[in-house]
């Protein structure tokens, strides 16, 4: 196995300063796309890279290479009959949004493929890779699958290049970490769509007036809406879910608000969860734990520890150095 | 009439600032406030502040200067009628939100006082003087109100004071900016503050996956929290037609999703109108053209201007030099 060999198809944001982090932090970078944009904007900064998916993933054979598929969810299943063809058996994984849907077209496209689904949480609302940067992922979180029969050895190498690119692993099942980005990812992008159209809805006075609050509430609308919308539909139960608590929230706000005049309720537990996020996000993390990857429970362990907020920090061999944020009290 | 001399009720972060911006920009200026951590911090930057208002509303008097209301809403009922006693005929114009509470207020409680009501749209989550800074409406809107009977004088004297301060003028009747705000002010709040509390339902894990959509969409949400109650309360019949709207097209996303699994409508619909929203911020603004408020029908074209989209950008004498910015033809 070539620890650090990678293979990324698809050179957009995502996947194009993927390849820029990774061959920064010593990787041996190989790419392919099918923009002929990304492409040229690849080759001009030096990079080897193709618009041959079946060149790029037979290169990572001969390589022994890290497969990353970067490519929007509609086009996994175009990209894993090539794999399946090409590099049957890669170590691979993903930085495409939602989970269970990508790991479902694995287990069906690509079967002998060794998988570890992956999520970089970072992104801008302008797409490509000249919004691109090596620097995307800077304290990013990054989630890694955890379901039971992951491979210990892939799970390692993709821990290894999500810390190399700056990130700290979140370890999660997929079923968890879809439900999650449903409220933290996905409904921040359709409340940004509402929000903007009743702004719009006011006509050029109220576009006029619009400040700070509005230019953050919406900022996401900005992002490219096909992109959006793929995201937002490839997570469609768990979606549905947080649409559904927003649409309670949002209902009761407006009774209170009708009835009282009263908005507190709303606004103070809003207030407490937005402080709560912030705690998490600046407090000192606890002591490191060690989880051993080698041993049995160590995935069950993994996701343990991200559904309590912690995350990996480092790896020694197979020794995961895992902290948490402490919990604050007031949080709801 | 002394042109350039300006006293401010309540120096929090917009006082605070308004203090500082108009100092810089030449007028002469002194304030009050009942925050003993606001007074230490303008005393210690070098103002001239009180904490009387009743001494403050007496030197106003004495140096007929332009008065500002720079206090939250609950509390302007209880400085109108010292207003009203040491400077009942004092030019007035506030800072305070909503436009029509603030009018209806002035109008039972100081109703010699000449009002023109303002909104600077310009804000942080922090508060407080030390929040603050000279530049804080640099290129902001900062609305003015152009209701029948406004008094030339006044609303020329704000004007300036507001271009003074580095913000451009948008003209509005008060129940029209109520009605805008709410859209692009208020609502932003309510639904920073839902999103913040959907995503802290979703647990530790959804904290540690929040990244930038998630972290833009609730950064109001860190607001003080009975500061942002009182705004939006403040507003509430036009805020209750916002939140319907919001309900009403994140019931139809809900639905659609459901039904058919697309989002297609509610993102592409928000798309256009973030489009709509930088149009209006970055297009290169029109030929001038020129509002004489000695003019009887001045204030009428002032609001039709203000409900184009457009704005005044200087003063000569009592002619407003207008501009407003291309509507985009792919607008909602």
């Amino acid at each position: 196995m070539n620890a650090r060999a990678l293979c990324v198809i698809g050179l957009g944001l995502i996947g194009g300063s993927l390849l820029r982090a990774a061959e920064g932090a010593g990787w041996k970078v190989r790419g392919s796309a099918t923009s002929e944009a990304d492409l040229i904007a690849a080759r001009q900064a030096g990079f080897d890279v193709t618009s041959s998916i079946e060149d790029a993933l037979a290169g990572a054979e001969d390589l022994d290479a890290l497969v990353v598929l970067a490519v929007p969810l509609p086009a996994v299943a175009d990209v894993l009959p090539v794999l399946a063809r090409c590099a049957p058996r890669c170590r691979l994984t993903d930085v495409v949004s939602v989970k269970q849907p990508v790991a479902a077209a694995v287990a069906a496209l690509a079967p002998s493929a060794r998988y570890v689904g992956g999520h970089p949480m970072a992104g801008r609302s302008a797409s490509g890779w000249a919004a691109g940067a090596a620097t995307l992922f800077t304290g990013a979180p990054w989630m890694l699958g955890c379901d039971d029969g992951a491979d210990p050895v892939v799970w390692a190498q993709v821990a290894q290049l999500a810390l190399d690119c700056g990130a700290h692993v979140v370890p999660a099942a997929a079923a968890d970490h879809d439900a999650a980005v449903a409220r933290v990812s996905h409904l921040p992008h359709v409340l940004a769509a509402v929000l903007a159209s009743v702004g719009a809805d006011g006509g050029p006075l109220a576009m006029a007036l619009g400040a700070g609050s509005f230019t953050d509430g919406t900022r996401v609308a900005a992002s490219p809406p096909e992109l959006v919308r793929t995201l937002c539909e490839g997570n469609r139960t768990a979606l549905l879910a947080a649409v559904d608590d927003a649409l309670g929230r949002l209902g009761a706000a407006r009774g209170s608000l009708a009835s009282t005049g009263a908005l507190k309720a709303t606004i103070r537990a809003g207030h407490l969860a937005r402080q709560s996020f912030d705690a998490a996000r600046t407090s000192a993390p606890s002591e490191a734990d060690y989880i051993d990857l080698t041993t049995p429970e160590a995935f069950a362990r993994l996701r343990a520890l991200g559904r309590q907020g912690g995350r990996v920090i480092a790896l020694h061999g197979t020794r995961c150095q895992a902290t948490w944020a402490p919990q604050t009290s007031e949080g709801p």
